[in-house]
């Protein structure tokens, strides 16, 4: 059983917590726990041995926390997610992978491109593929469009797996703290289009991925997980994407698995990973 | 205020510890635990923003705990060390420049080398060195040398900070978890003598560090931390070596500030590091 | 065009290379070299931006070279492999993933599974899968079975991703420096059996993975690339094996491409590579 | 012997300097080569054998070579800096130690400090301290202050080792490639002051340092070396700020390193590292 709680800090939470559990005989097999002393906020991920009737246990954690106090027990235990594409296969494919063999983490419900180039790597692994170009549309159409493919899934996360258009304030408003997206470099260095050429023309000697929560502010979100790579002269800018493929692929994995595994709290801006 | 727990796992421990901080109104700022399920073993570090009568909590502590814990409230706050070298450099001036600028978070009482290369650095820093040949002496007068002028001290940690010689049970039995070693190699590739000839010689892509406690079995001891660096084609064995001192200098930094912090449990043959 | 050069070393090797190109006006846009001089051996490897008829220059190589050289343009530049193994999906699911989209570097010819796990997602991607059991088959039968296989395929490497099963020196005999090996630890750590189990018991605070070609002694033979990632006390054996699987996922497609770009020189039981 | 080259790219460069090497029975130890094909640049170094005369090389090489390039022949084998400090010790310290031992690859002259902080440990490594104070002065006046002294010196680099003040355009063009800094931030993310500050308040996952040549534009100059190092939420800005001393340390040592032993070759805004 997994309990996650985010709440106001104040002195006596860790013991009102793990006193109530005591009560009733459950055993804490891990604990991780964050005060983050700047903003007096209390992070808090607790595994526990057995499994007991939630909704009671939940019930009687509130009375003895702040009233701000958000408590998850058990959140969805398997995920389910729809993952938005354009053409760049590698996110995607390590995705339908993890997700065929089982060891994802959640269930992929359906994936939407806005060209057809995954089409075919979806069918291979029976994920259903919805192809919505953005060509003949408005930004506004076109995001109607997705908008109400991916609420008919109902999924808890929406994946942008490389996908390459800029989505408005609407659309991310509409997923609040839903949208992950992975972006090819180190932020918040090289913001916006075309990273590798920016990298390249630069000279840097490392490159980077950040999977990151999608907020109004491009490439602002909160940072989930970042990698780097070395690299030198050697390499040219597609050298450098094609190096960077391989990173984006990573660090996407791990900032899903992290989230699938209820281990990343969002506040204003920032995340607090327990890994 | 730091507190340190090891003991037996059961059920409420962690309710029991932090309730009686509640009771004192002491704040948690930081908590880390662990619980070895295969061992059933407990540990936990926490970090109290008030301060209070030590022994009184820790009496008080025991009380809820079980018969075996081991507690301590605020470990040596600044820990004493004596350093064992012979002529490499890298690691002494280390910890000599760290110590002098205060930031080295130990004290380094003396410098104890079997020959003199290190005398002069050891002057300019105003640390006594004392030297202790091995030669024209037997390993154990050697070594009961070396003990007594230790024993001298009460460090509560000697640094053999690449001290070459092979330390007998006898002498490993006076200071028990107490001897840090830094061995350079990522252990347990290439354990004993000239571990860079031995990592050329098989064409490794990686080279290594670890720093361990030693136990009486050479190079078996408890492992606190360890580093690597990629290697090629182009390194020779002294190349590196050479390359090796910079890894083996980082992780011994690394491995005594986790120490000094109290951040390293000890049970068995391995280790607990809240880092 | 590529040419890659090995032979002993002697002073004028470079002037004589590089004079036959400048004679038919050839531009050389990377070079790199290595003369280890503790063996005298020369290595070379050229990207030459014009092509050119590719017997006419190596006999004209072969006239300045010593009369070891093994001199080859235009190495196969599309390598065919086979791969072996058992039930283990990540290796194999990220080279047929590769493969599909074109970017593997080097041409599945078919894959060959001791239990039938993997056949599905072969099948997935249009590659053939044969079964061969080693089920009431004595070891020689059993590598006969596959040697008969394999050798109607006749390709470049036999890529072992995580083929579960210790080959004779006789199927290896077969196959000289043709069989790719995926080893689960950072060599020569952990050489055998189980090397995760050894890992978590040994206390090590990194684990890791090694791509090398087999010889006849186990996990002995050449390096090609090695990884390591941090681990630390709060995962046990099966969390290591885990976490494993994506670093040898990664050295294993690192070593790939090295080998397919022919950046890889065996020479006794070490490896010269210009990556 | 070194020799570095650096030229306009043509047919046939290396066959031209090999010739000339191979007539004099000189022999490449190593050799690294790089063509920037855009810019259509050649890069060299070349490690011989044996000794001969220079001069008399030198004018051979350029008979060969094209009319702009730039042959030097065992460049500066001890290099010879000045190193502007403020008051942090990390990277000073370093360099003291380094340059004691006989590691440095370098002669360091003196030190100038616009704080008396770092006096005492020059005076403990019999290096030459001078303080130059900023207070009361212009920028141009203290500049001009600095640059007297550094220029009777003659360094061939001028080190600044967390020097804590912008420099003017006048300064910067008075030591043209010949100001190397360290820049507490993997550039270009955090440009300009506080970066920690900044890294904290973004919640980067990765924090890092940069070792570039200085020129006009602010943290603009080319790149030499970068390192990163993994952060989470649980360090604040002070707590980044420590865990960053070290990595900029290592990469200053490195970058110094790789300048000291002319593997560094600048073009425009950028670097060809032979590494």
């Amino acid at each position: 059983m997994i309990i996650v709680i985010q709440c106001k800090d104040q002195v006596g939470l860790v013991a009102a917590i793990s006193g109530v559990l005591a009560k009733q005989q459950l055993n804490i097999i891990a604990m991780r726990e964050h005060v983050d002393t700047q903003e007096s906020r209390f992070y808090m991920r607790l595994q526990i041995e057995q499994s007991t009737n939630e909704q009671a246990l939940a019930l009687e954690m509130q009375t003895v926390l702040p009233t701000d106090a958000v408590i998850t027990i058990n959140p969805v235990p398997q995920k389910k997610i729809v993952v938005l594409v354009t053409k760049e296969y590698h996110c995607l494919a390590d995705i339908l992978i993890r997700h065929y063999f089982g060891t994802f983490g959640a269930s992929v419900l359906a994936v939407i491109g806005n060209h057809a180039t995954l089409q075919d790597i979806c069918a291979r692994f029976d994920v259903p593929f919805t192809l919505v170009s953005h060509e003949g549309k408005t930004k506004t159409e076109f995001e109607q469009h997705i908008t109400r493919i991916v609420k008919d899934y109902k999924p808890d996360y929406i994946v942008l797996a490389k996908f390459m258009r800029i989505l408005s304030p609407q659309f991310v408003a509409e997923f609040p703290m839903k949208l992950i997206n992975i972006h090819h470099s180190f932020l918040p260095a090289f913001v916006g289009a075309n990273p590798y050429k920016q990298a390249f023309e630069r000279g840097v000697k490392l490159i980077g991925a950040t999977a990151h929560f999608v907020t109004n502010d491009l490439d602002e979100g909160p940072i989930i997980a970042q990698q780097i790579i070395p690299v030198n002269h050697s390499l040219n800018a597609a050298d450098m994407m094609k190096a960077g493929k391989e990173v984006e692929t990573s660090v996407l994995a791990k900032a899903l698995r992290l989230v699938f595994e209820d281990r990343v709290f969002v506040y204003q801006n920032k995340t607090v990973v327990f890994d």
